[in-house]
């Protein structure tokens, strides 16, 4: 059976704790929503801030919300390697043993110990999508994109469940391997 | 029948033809070879140019040798976003209505209109061991990488010949969304 899903690409950006939101924009800040993401309550946000590696600074970067217990810093690993970061490929939450970085607000700065990743690419599926698709949560799967640089990618992730939506995502070396554009869709493979 | 093949990683770089070199290195100059590439007759250079594009420049990119026809920027499709050109996917020498950009070099500098392209993914055969992996020149086919980011790319194009040698040659995008390393290696499916 094959069963199609819209590919989201995810450019480089981070996740705040509510500490770090403070310490990075100001005592009591909160969070400027400008768009809703395909995820249910998550959303774009006004604020940036620049990430900071051995080697060189990515400025303003978007920051995603809401605000999570923990900061996480998704890049591509084009990304990482331009700021000297050997970031390990996790699934978000994942965290323990990554590479740290600085981050700079406009209020302060911020100095992790941990807290850097490249994504594992994942498709989020409602319980119900999941069930049509025939695949359930924490499952490893391949998704097939057609088109010119056209490509199968194995160990995609299930993450099923009552806060996902039917959404593929990658990150932008996979988006642009795959020569993936804001329309793009894939196949799931079983 | 599976063929392995090791996979060579280019990071973005460009090619000069000898009114070029002049132009950029001084009259008269020859590049100057430091490393030998896999492929036959293949060198990387001592020299480095600037790639400008509408949005930015990317600085000190390495130039390959010997002198071609044509002046040929080879980017990532992150890299030629970054300097805001949109290039297509091309089999090297491929240059018709490509877009181009401008150099900057030691000694002088020029405007190109036409040139930057985002090099179709490739593996190189002698004649030899093309017929060991069952394939010819101008096939396309398909390539298993394995591991923590395994995937599949379809469309890769077969040059065979004698001045090839056994090599896949996939970009940094393609690179890092497979997982790559300076020793990974590929399966030719069928």
């Amino acid at each position: 059976m094959s069963y199609e899903v819209k590919i989201g690409l995810s450019n480089k950006h981070l996740h705040l704790s509510e500490e770090h939101i403070e310490v990075l924009f100001g005592a009591g800040h909160k969070l400027t929503p400008t768009k809703d993401l395909v995820q249910p309550g998550q959303f774009a946000c006004e604020e940036k801030v620049d990430i900071v590696g051995p080697k060189a600074t990515l400025k303003g970067i978007r920051v995603l919300g809401p605000a999570r217990p923990e900061t996480q810093i998704e890049l591509a690993m084009t990304d990482a390697r331009a700021i000297g970061i050997k970031a390990p490929i996790r699934e978000s939450g994942k965290l323990e043993g990554t590479p740290g970085c600085k981050l700079i607000g406009p209020c302060g700065e911020v100095e992790l110990d941990h807290g850097v990743i490249i994504a594992l690419r994942h498709v989020h599926l409602s319980d119900a999508q999941a069930k049509e698709a025939g695949v359930k949560d924490k499952d490893v799967v391949s998704i097939k994109i057609d088109g010119e640089r056209g490509l199968i990618f194995d160990n995609v992730l299930v993450r099923a469940g009552d806060k996902h939506e039917r959404e593929v995502h990658l990150d932008t070396d996979e988006g642009n391997a795959a020569g993936c554009g804001p329309n793009s869709v894939c196949t799931i493979l079983k």
